[in-house]
């Protein structure tokens, strides 16, 4: 049967990505105590990285909140794969940090990590409201427009 | 009665901003077991931001560490509001995570957050002192110079 | 009698730092429940800082993932601190977060960290196996090429 995230996840028509494998000695996650944490994830769909360039040159601001909501999704899958499948067992999101490679004097990194942010309230609810910070760099791996960092509470 | 730490706040002439509301999918503070999650603060002062520039730039170190006090002071007014009003329930200052936005071949980060770091020790004393990072950063939201998170320990 | 992880140290013919004294109102690490979180270390050597450059730059990739090794030292030597000298008592390595300063456009901060990460799990072995964050950074304090925090876990 069916959780109750994953019937949400259905009804919002979101199809979580496969969690990335390690591709090196660090690992996508971490659980220590009850808080899962998730390494920083790029834009990755199907294996493959979406979303490079930089915002407020290359890339608008509306994308690249887009481009957010990606990297919240591989946040999640990531956290499914903590859960051994089971997202029910996700008490709340913690915390996200999310890194905008954008041009100096870009000021919009709120409107960009929104992006993740409001995914996170509309797969988890309440649960979903997370601390977080949203700050401007100068470049990131890959040539990625957007990296995010998460803390998932398990109950 | 006032509590110890308003008492020592009162004494240092310092009056708490009031916590900012969330503005969107994330809230400003999370709390998962003893742990205060506060998200990034930025130089609010009444509702408005001070402290907008490049530091190395347009603004100078000893500015930055003033606005770097302000975060901090956005910070604590958070973790008083995490606390239901009572600052004597804060444990410890667990760290603080500041970016400066500054120019290229900018070196002094540690200066500039040290203005955070000095008023976590004014106010709470040897429970203030914390672990942190002090980084640089293209951009920031809105263009404020410096954005600072942290997190606090519950009794 | 040696600890194991000493003894691995020494087969490894690793020598770790001294933990750097702490240089103002923050601290080289604080112990929050089970968890060591350490502040940001840069590659101090011998109390002298080495590594000074931009990624991409002055600085290849090979370089600064030795680099990133040397601030990886410097974790491990304040995790020792933390442990009262016996690295034994760490459970695992948490987490790392890498701040890489490059020039705008490089990509390869994952391999930078990599340098990082490697030791953790030469040190640790699969205890060091750690979540992460790699991005790029415009400035960094002193001029270091790379910076990174770190969040160990006590048994």
């Amino acid at each position: 049967m069916a959780g109750t995230i994953d019937t949400r996840l259905a009804e919002l028509g979101i199809e979580l990505p496969e969690a990335a494998a390690p591709a090196a000695n660090y690992i996508p996650y971490v659980i220590t105590g009850n808080l899962i944490m998730v390494s920083g994830q790029i834009p990755m769909v199907g294996g493959k990285i979406e979303g490079v360039g930089k915002v407020g040159q290359d890339v608008s601001t509306e994308d690249a909140a887009g481009i957010a909501r990606i990297c919240a999704l591989n946040l999640i899958a990531q956290a499914r794969a903590a859960c051994g499948g089971d997202l029910d067992k996700i008490a709340r999101v913690v915390k996200l940090g999310g890194f905008v490679n954008c041009v100096d004097g870009y000021t919009e990194q709120p409107e960009v990590v929104n992006g993740a942010s409001n995914l996170m309230v509309e797969v988890f609810g309440d649960a979903g409201r997370h601390s977080r910070f949203a700050v401007g760099a100068n470049a990131l791996p890959r040539g990625v427009a957007v990296e995010v960092e998460g803390i998932f509470e398990l109950k």
